[in-house]
């Protein structure tokens, strides 16, 4: 199995990306990988490995690069060479940890679409106080959507943790709020119907947001725009807590011996809600698995985004996303 | 100042609702109140006050009531009788900690939209790391919006955190995807131009849902579906996190031991993030304050609310909305 990936893209590229590259190599005895980037800096940190090419690509595309343009004017960046080699088939999949915009952009442009599927979806997967986690699509690709994208993203994020995750079954929920068929906006009473009536998935009706974390779905299908904010949500109130807690943690000298009493509890609170075991966000839909790693992926995140391009890739998640797709729409 | 109030809304009625009320005659000298429900459950609670007038209402609307329907029929319910009362120019405004879309209903039919505004909207404050709070509308009284109606949740918004909260110029954002002018969907990119070329208010531009508690704006405004979706999301976020650290504080002796000795810094963290200081949601754009107490509210929740209540009505806040409006569409 061989994989592309994007040295150059992240808070922490290189260093952590290929930290991370050297433990896949090292943990997947049949992985290979085509290493796009700065061939020097590449060289400092990747462990010699015949499974690894440096593939040398001379530019690269910023955070703060607008996405469409970049993917157009960038031809030799790092992100794009990566994902034209999986155009031309020289890669099964791609991870990077880069420009979320232009990932997609060049998810779009050079990998492109399945046949049938209309909307690619941005799917990452959350954490859930029990452990198991669950993956929301979309979560920003497309800001706007219509009834049928989102029975389309409920097929594909089904497929997914079936395949990837290993959940037998899973539960699809339609994000909304209330779970009463009645409730929401258009979007989610026409989505709910045409989510009732197929076949494909297993689809619990809707669900709440504040049951998501509580492990209320296995797949929760939303559009963009709610996605996004959801996700912008839990981060920015965990984030606001651990910020308060940490305060109140070190306020004086007795709570910081209660702090230290506590360490080993909080700690194991600060990885349940850890994302990076999970993988990046899977940009679903397209015709080879495209992986985004968070960005600011430090090596162990990056590595398990690589595990999950590999698993997407080996168990055939896109043709068996275009199968089922043709077979909804018979 | 006379206020009505549904003694019967709500979990923890009529007990917790009294002791909130007799709080507030108790502080506030100039308060009158007329109490709707059950006279005799009323009378065990209340304290004797001249300014105080039990009004028997033999019905009382559940939390399990369809909402409009229950408006319509249970005419001499505690919820309803309240209403009449604000309709009546009895009392100047009313508060419940009852059945929400049934207050919402009562205040469309019976109390009444000010002339001109298209959508009244549910507004609740939301607690901020430096306790200063924000307001947020719509939370759900309208689950789709059009740019129009966004453009009015802004007017309303911002004239009452300058006339209720006391805030000089309200910072009033976009509640969106990304701050940039063009992000968002087609909602919020058409609402961005029209909160961009209005006068009444001071438009800081689009907020991201995770700079919320951080107090990114005075004013947050959205439509409902959106609005709902990201109050249950922090709600449900906090709740978790709490839990998770509930069940970490007390995972064995050393932690507990641990907990002990953090008491007080943990007590003030949750007293952060309670918003019960901030009274409850009102429903803006209606004829008279009419204001949802939480569900579970307890007598210092109902209290404030009261609070509110009576603030609202002695700035006069709906008139200053009324004439807000007319000028904007001139």
């Amino acid at each position: 199995m061989k994989l592309a990936i994007d040295a150059m893209g992240g808070d922490n590229a290189p260093e952590q990306i290929l930290l991370g590259v050297n433990r896949a190599l090292k943990e997947m005895p049949d992985l290979e990988l085509l290493v796009f980037g700065d061939e020097k800096k590449i060289s400092t940190y990747l462990d010699q490995n015949s499974r690894a090419q440096i593939v040398h690509a001379p530019d690269v595309i910023l955070g703060t690069d607008e996405p469409v343009r970049a993917v157009r004017r960038k031809k030799e960046s790092s992100l794009v060479m990566m994902a034209e080699a999986v155009s031309k088939k020289e890669a099964a999949a791609c991870v990077s940890a880069g420009n979320t915009g232009a990932l997609m952009a060049a998810g779009l442009f050079v990998v492109g679409r399945i046949d049938g599927v209309e909307r690619p979806a941005l799917a990452p997967t959350f954490p859930t106080i029990d452990g198991k986690g669950f993956v929301m699509l979309d979560a920003g690709a497309n800001s706007d959507a219509k009834p049928e994208h989102l029975l389309q993203y409920a097929v594909m994020g089904s497929v997914y943790a079936e395949k990837v995750r290993g959940i037998d079954k899973p539960r699809v929920g339609l994000l909304n709020i209330g779970t009463e068929e009645k409730k929401g906006n258009e979007l989610t009473k026409a989505a709910f119907k045409l989510l009732s009536d197929a076949k494909e998935f297993h689809f619990i009706g809707n669900v709440e947001s504040r049951e998501l974390l509580n492990g209320a779905a296995d797949v929760v299908v939303t559009d963009g725009f709610t996605g996004n904010m959801v996700l912008k949500t839990i981060e920015g109130s965990a984030l606001s807590i651990f910020s308060m807690l940490k305060s109140a943690l070190t306020a004086s000298t007795k709570s910081k011996i209660g702090a230290l009493l506590l360490k080993e509890e909080l700690r194991s609170l600060k990885n349940k809600m850890d994302y990076s075991e999970y993988g990046g966000a899977g940009l679903f839909g397209l015709k080879a698995p495209v992986i985004k790693a968070h960005g600011s992926s430090d090596a162990n995140a990056f590595f398990h985004a690589i595990e999950q391009a590999y698993k997407m890739a080996q168990s055939n998640v896109p043709s068996i996303i275009e199968t089922q797709i043709a077979s909804g729409k018979e």
